[in-house]
């Protein structure tokens, strides 16, 4: 299954991400109309609109999201859909918004998520709700402690080391400090800081999680290439696994990312050594290591010789999270796939000004739901 | 935008309807094993799966109910869809899957819902979490109140009376009294019982409202025809509209009704008249009267006058809900889309047994979210 026919990126809006004193709507809106103004297109040319959110059933007590984006635009009336997978929602809802190409002509996606000024259990919980309840959670795995299993078993099996966690927090922040609507723009962190920052889950320290964040991201589909801005989307999959980790037979791999991404490599006839510039999931540093090999940028083991080298930095080998990934850009559950789309959009176009990465051709996005239990891969192409 | 190629339903499996000591994976579960058995078809036949949830957010804490379905089906790792539009979930996942046809062979649609055995104030408010949260629950706009106020502004512009909203629910639970699996299967409710139903908001009383319930309901569907008991899907349509009430022009009509099911006629090459046999959502009785004039059954405020002549019962010229309705049958919300097609598709097989409309030819299905926010409409054919 692939998108057919070509499938372009012609519009891409994001809301500054942070801790914003922003309703869902006045997000989404903002990001569905930046996407627009970059596109040229008008509302009335949008055939499908897919919004992409994790929480706000448990958070916002609001449902019915699609209904809430016919608010806005009223009058309009078309087919528009929620999807939910996890902290893949976008990445999911571009995946599906692909697919459609060959019976549409123009789908706007709309990630979105508030995420804060909410009593911080509640925030917590929720995010616990993106994996099992009903074995996983029962046993303490919430997600910094999942994670720390993974890395645990990262670290003795292949030597993956803390100070190499340090490095990916490092260089995501370096990143971020560049990128205006990054959550973390402007700051300033050094390793030292990293290094000396609460054990969360060992060995998990502060600087390992992504931090909670507000934010929209949208992006706008079309079958026709209008524009040299326009990108186009050469690979597009989306794979499943276990949400209990009881049924995973090995931590320190997802199959679900194996899966989608040989899927995604193969629509575009490229192989992971042609990946320009990535934005990876790394919800925790570790995640970022774990997505490079599965992703094949390396071999098993082998991710922490490429961070150590400094080859995943802006002006390395194999640049991952310009944007400063979910680390440093933040991590608004529901639209951190279509941030990742609109990063590597931006980078191909070479409109990134100050953490532009040289000569960037082809993309990759890497967005995950829980510890893997989703993945949706895109492939972009200049 | 329609289905093509042809979409044949190919399998249909349901639990029992009710109040359930099971959990959403044990209820999707044997939804999704009746229809594969239904269907001749297995497990590793089926090329991607939408699953239809609600509220498992609010009410189990459970969300990437994608992943938590893909753990039913470990070492599967297909792609798997989470789909939430209220309480259309499932009927706009329907209206997803049709739309794949062309690039799949096998899709199963899974809807779900766990609401009983919960505190009933986190029910009722997960309810709420379908309208809108910031303009109209503030006003006190629960959905009792909502389509009251429906029910009002009907009653005042075309004269339909408490009695008519009376009639709607006795038949209801006459159909479901013959239903097996229905939420109130061998129940006997007398008129008397309705009448003298304590007023839940003025007009609507206990018996006007459909109950809280759980349980699933699988769809397949396929693109080729397999056998005589597969039944095509002839049309298929979704539609959006506002989320506030306060942003609508006249309660007593659902536009998103009429775009729908106007596009569901046009697909299918019908007219409404040739509908044989429909389940529409009957929320509240009253939403049974505008979906019945909306879907063109009736010209504007004639409902009542079908209604009274028993012209909706099994043996009238147009039954609705033959499985009992939201009423009788009962609302596992996430799980009612998928629900009506199932009875819909055993009604053209001829397989319904003491509730079969004789000659049934056409169906349709009419599922709405909220009050109206989103409709999905379908049109099967034997």
């Amino acid at each position: 299954m692939r998108c057919s026919p070509p499938t372009f990126v012609s519009g891409i809006g994001k809301t500054k991400f942070g801790i914003l004193n922003k309703s869902i709507p006045e997000l989404a809106y903002e990001a569905m109309f930046k996407a627009l103004a970059d596109s040229n297109l008008s509302i009335n040319d949008i055939d499908m609109i897919y919004v992409a959110n994790f929480a706000a059933g448990p958070l916002q007590n609001q449902l019915q999201l699609n209904s809430l984006i016919a608010s806005l635009i009223p009058g309009i009336n078309i087919p528009i859909l929620r999807i939910e997978a996890a902290c893949a929602s976008s990445g999911a809802a571009i995946y599906q918004a692909a697919l459609m190409m060959n019976q549409v002509n123009n789908v706007m996606v709309i990630g979105v998520e508030k995420m804060t000024n909410i009593n911080i259990h509640d925030a917590t919980k929720s995010i616990g709700s993106a994996g099992d309840m009903i074995i996983d959670q029962k046993q303490g795995l919430i997600f910094p402690a999942s994670y720390a299993l993974v890395a645990q078993q990262h670290m003795l099996k292949y030597g993956t080391t803390e100070d190499d966690l340090a490095l990916i927090a490092f260089k995501d922040h370096q990143n971020s400090k560049l990128n205006e609507l990054a959550h973390f723009f402007g700051k300033e962190v050094s390793m030292e800081m990293i290094k000396k920052s609460p054990v969360i889950c060992s060995p998990l320290k502060l600087f390992d999680c992504s931090p909670i964040t507000d934010g929209a991201a949208a992006v706008i589909l079309s079958n026709k290439k209008r524009s040299d801005r326009d990108i186009e989307i050469v690979g597009s999959a989306l794979a499943t696994d276990t949400i209990s980790l009881s049924q995973r037979k090995d931590l320190t791999s997802f199959t679900a990312t194996k899966i989608a991404s040989q899927s995604a490599y193969k629509q575009a006839k490229i192989k992971p050594s042609d990946i320009d510039v990535a934005e990876v999931h790394d919800c925790f540093t570790i995640a970022e290591i774990i997505a490079m090999e599965d992703l094949g940028f390396c071999e098993k083991g082998e991710a922490k010789n490429l961070i150590r080298a400094g080859e995943t930095k802006i002006d390395g080998k194999i640049p991952i999270g310009p944007s400063g990934g979910l680390k440093g850009n933040g991590h608004p559950i529901g639209a951190t796939g279509t941030s990742q789309i609109c990063e590597i959009v931006q980078q191909l176009r070479g409109e990134s000004g100050n953490r532009q990465v040289k000569k960037a051709k082809i993309g990759l996005t890497h967005n995950i739901g829980g510890v893997g239990g989703t993945c949706a891969v895109h492939i972009l192409k200049k």
